[in-house]
């Protein structure tokens, strides 16, 4: 193996990140100019990433505008969207000029709790019962062990799932603007211990994969993590026609067909038709978590014929987003979050709603176009 | 609503792009310079996106190297890895260096297919039987239907899937080293046109949600889609507890009670840590599909103690990679490629195994971490 | 067609049922003696079928004693199961006369609730939040209503879903020792009948499939529906070894790759080798719902090596048993419950236990057997 | 414990039997006086099950006839079923008529195979392949082994699902009249004890749970199990009204809520209402295996309004039956099936589409009872 000791280098200076970057350049044989082009300041990720040698650019566009009247986002917004699919902007923005036709988009978070559950080695079935019965009766301590680790979060329920001499206990959260995924670790690590101290039940794991973090789980989709989020809008008769080239019965019929029958079939979490894509570009403009794409990909999307108008619908039941900590601390995704005004403390309900307004356009916009059969003529003109 | 006739610029020059960017920035009121400082050519990213503005520059490092020996990919790999998750790197690296005391990662390409699942109605079960037949007994016309639309694409297999008035039809393609969505998107509307002139069956969405596309769905966990990859490693019993501080019993003791009882518990398509992370976090830096993280998130992640030494293996059964076509055509993300010696033809295959290897050490790293008691404050020192 | 007059015969009395009979085997051309043995009294049957013509004999056996030390069964049983696969009660027996031979069984009820989930049409999200308000708010007229309707029902537990223009009410009830569906069902009828009053809501369906009952949902297997029953046994080393011609550690690595790896890739709900085998017997032999073996498929099995002794759980989330009502009236279900001490009020918690207990000793013979590669050469021999 | 000695008899004659049931009276205390009153030979039953004391009777009635217009089954027919929940007859009685008055039943099989998946360990990555490789180029030889140890089965494909050490081989087999359970585990521990000698891979159970035999599992309903058959009516618009006092567009109203994105939001494999009401009866009539109802419950329905007309289809993926072996041999049992014409052979895909026709009259009438808001009080009336 090549010298490596340049990529061993773990400081965040500029002069830091030029010496990795040229030992990765030695150790590869690839030229790295573009990825140090976007002049990004390593200090500024310093809690973002480790072993930085540059950055990805990845292209930045927009949607809309998008006209909601949210419980929490108001008004109308241009949303930044990142992404490398050729056709996907132009499809959001017209399903959200489509939508502004008939009114704007309504949405509302319903839940918002973030999740860890630590799983538990216990004895036996009946050490088992003794611990849940420790736990059931000690709240106030366990509470207390949180507010130690946290000034923001607060233990909001408790679900214990006893399996022999395994013991699962989902906590949940609330945990301010921050998305809370490490809040929640941290928390739920220190209440860990207390039982341990307590009962003698030793964690194998913080994390005991009922919470459940960027896997396809039905807990999520049921229980919800994050925001659960439900976005609507009733497109008129006439503006389905003339902008869809469409009937309300036909994107139905599409929705039925496609969306509830063949994701059945499938044996799909959720319903929908490409919910993860607009998740994606916004999560990736804003400093979401993009692993976190997987909870929103478990939308289920629902259309109505309501005498001729389009009712469309999307629930959105783990929407994992933040709008303080992690990647929204970068430059470029602050200024992303700034776009639609939700930068900083008491942003995080808007954020999910118009995470779910731009889905819903997304849905709308594909599922019309199916209806019209003219998805691979599209994407053949636009290219990808 | 402001004036706005400077965002439906749809234009691909920098000047286009700047008189967006100014436009969005009146519209939002949002200053928009950081984006703006990448500098990345607009006509470069025309065929990947529309509305374009700028780019999102996500921090860039990598994990490794780490030795592979796989059936396509051969040698030491440093990982580029774009993220904003402090930590995630780190602990990667950890991961591999571990995997390479004890002779690095194995890894294997067993399964390549995109798939498109168009769905059909037809007019009851006797004329869905008869439609069935003429697909099942042309099979060449069908294939002459492909065949005019794709010199790259192969058509290897029709499943048909009827349900009364609605008939799915999953069509599998060899596609190559492009991702190739689009191909057999394109593909498998000629064949739709095809049936619907010789068999009366009428086309209602050329998705049907039997593909299963960024869903996540059994059925590609079961049948697979793009490459199904496995990697596995065996780490000596001195390497586990000087390098790890756990012992192979202990970290095979956390992913059985973790990600396997746990995820069947929470009702999980897959069984893993966080495989999702090193998914999205190799993607977005090589351009794929974001999206398609959550293909790779039904990862089944397996530990056996095999008398003291460690066995961990990863089954990939959905990574949708391509080393050519869509976001791989874009600078910073050629670079990345390039890396890793993965850019251009020939290279899907060798790129889906090192992203195998690389999930495997973010598995191995973070299962250790817990066994250990170590993922909270792990992440309390190095924040996120 | 011929003339069915006698089949249109409605009443109760041996005599229609002959009636019934004969037209029967005029209209079918098939001989009816040997469903009019068993003699039963139609009148006896008269809630619990129409258009009886006799009955369906069904073997009845038994496994067992089996030692169980439950939180609400505890002593030696004799279990009544009814079945026609051979080989079937001899394998159970077998795992009982092991786990005796360890001490017996440990089992545990550790939640009880029948389920109902009427679904609701709304006009809008606006609408949805507004009658989601009222119900937070109206709890104790909405326990008025259930009130009118049951005396041994109560209201435990209300989950609201919103979907846009459809809201899903997950109602969980206490049922005494009734299985409950009935009785949830009609009282979740009266509570949708005061929403609707008050809220202009309209009741879809009392049984929105969030329930859900006789369907394999993530959502019982996850929140539990019936009993939730924990029950497992250590098998000692020697017993292991002598008993079963098997070690603990081939028994768990048959769990590990079997119920635990292989379930996930096929994506169940559940984990197990037979569960559904020994709830349809022991179903059957006590009156219980057959359709509801639904619920106890989705039991998960575990196993671990202690030191060489062999530790198994099975974990049954949806345990869906009453021991008055139902099928619990027939005479010959009747001495089956009498035989385990489970006939009437204050025995359905006890009842769970031993079907946790009898599964148990299923999974265990089997599991074992499989250790052994015995399973194909045990049905050659027995037959079936 | 009292003298169990009586217990242990392990004879088939009346005898036999009778000193059985007397031991059991005395260790448990019941009366066993119903359970000796149907008068079953136990030499009849000998292959059916152990320790036996007599039958459970379970009352039998019939729903129908019913007009089938199928592949394999036509004619009118009256349908056997037991079941101890009271209206469940008469609901499916009536949804035949009303079925009748539309011109009847259309139902088909479409697939029929029956599965079976040993588990192999195997050494590592490497020698997976090398095991697969050997499978895949020595398809003869492995149909030598099946024809070894059947007549009536064949082998129809094999499907290989490597996981690191361990391989998972879903082997089909048609089976003739006969469920077929028992023909495929005999030849697939042929199969496995050949791959064993000729790789070095070594089985660990020949089921590997991707078979899946009793579970809930995707595969399943994604591939079938057993046969899948669609059956569907089309009742027309006066009928609609005048029989089930509802509309077409309401109850297919209530099936897109209900059934369509209810399930979806539970978490289910399959969407129906009670599908698994109607298999557990006919199987028990029928002498089938009544665990496998869990096959049954993964049925799709669906429903269109087609001017008023109401479509209904249910698909049924895995119909897992046979009209010889197993419980068909037993003497009420043979009576039930020649009521439908489904004795011996050459029967077993008529005696499916019979269960599709079934399932779909009490999906129609439940569906109808619920558009209705009828539910809860027919249950009142009726009484269970």
């Amino acid at each position: 193996m090549a010298d490596i000791s340049g990529l061993k280098n773990r400081g965040h200076s500029k002069a830091d990140m030029e010496e990795r970057r040229a030992a990765a350049e030695a150790f590869t044989g690839a030229a790295l100019t573009e990825v140090a082009r976007g002049g990004m300041d390593p200090e500024a990720a310093s809690k973002n990433i480790e072993n930085m040698i540059g950055t990805i650019q990845v292209p930045l566009g927009y949607a809309g505008p998008v006209h909601i009247e949210g419980a929490n986002a108001s008004g109308d917004f241009l949303v930044p969207l990142a992404t490398t699919e050729g056709a996907l902007l132009a499809s959001i923005s017209r399903g959200m000029s489509v939508m502004n036709d008939g009114g704007g988009v309504r949405a509302r978070v319903f839940g918002d709790a973030m999740t860890r559950a630590p799983v538990f080695r216990v004895d036996d079935l009946d050490h088992c019962a003794k611990v849940m019965e420790w736990i059931d009766s000690h709240r106030a301590e366990i509470d207390d062990e949180v507010a130690k680790t946290t000034s923001h979060g607060k233990l909001t329920r408790i679900e214990l799932f006893p399996d022999g001499r395994s013991l699962y206990m989902r906590l949940s959260y609330s945990t301010g603007d921050a998305m809370g995924m490490n809040m929640a670790t941290i928390a739920s690590e220190a209440v860990c211990r207390l039982v341990e101290r307590e009962t003698g039940a030793v964690m194998i794991s913080v994390s005991g994969n009922m919470c459940s973090d960027k896997k396809p789980a039905a807990i999520n989709m049921i229980e919800g993590r994050g925001k659960c989020v439900v976005a609507e809008a009733r497109v008129p008769k006439d503006v389905v026609e003339k902008r869809l080239h469409a009937t309300s019965a036909a994107i139905t019929e599409t929705n039925y067909r496609k969306n509830l029958v063949g994701s059945s079939m499938a044996g799909t979490l959720g319903a929908n038709a490409h919910a993860a894509n607009m998740v994606a570009a916004l999560y990736i403009a804003t400093g979401q978590d993009p692993a976190q794409v997987v909870g929103g990909s478990m939308t289920i999307t629902t259309c109505e014929d309501l005498d001729g108008d389009l009712y469309i619908c999307v629930r959105m039941p783990a929407v994992e987003v933040g709008t303080v900590g992690g990647g929204t601390r970068l430059p470029c995704q602050r200024e992303a979050l700034s776009m639609i005004g939700c930068l900083g403390d008491g942003k995080a309900a808007k954020l999910a709603e118009i995470v779910a307004a731009t889905v819903l356009a997304g849905e709308l916009s594909t599922l019309a176009a199916q209806a019209a059969g003219q998805l691979g003529s599209a994407h053949a003109k636009l290219g990808r």
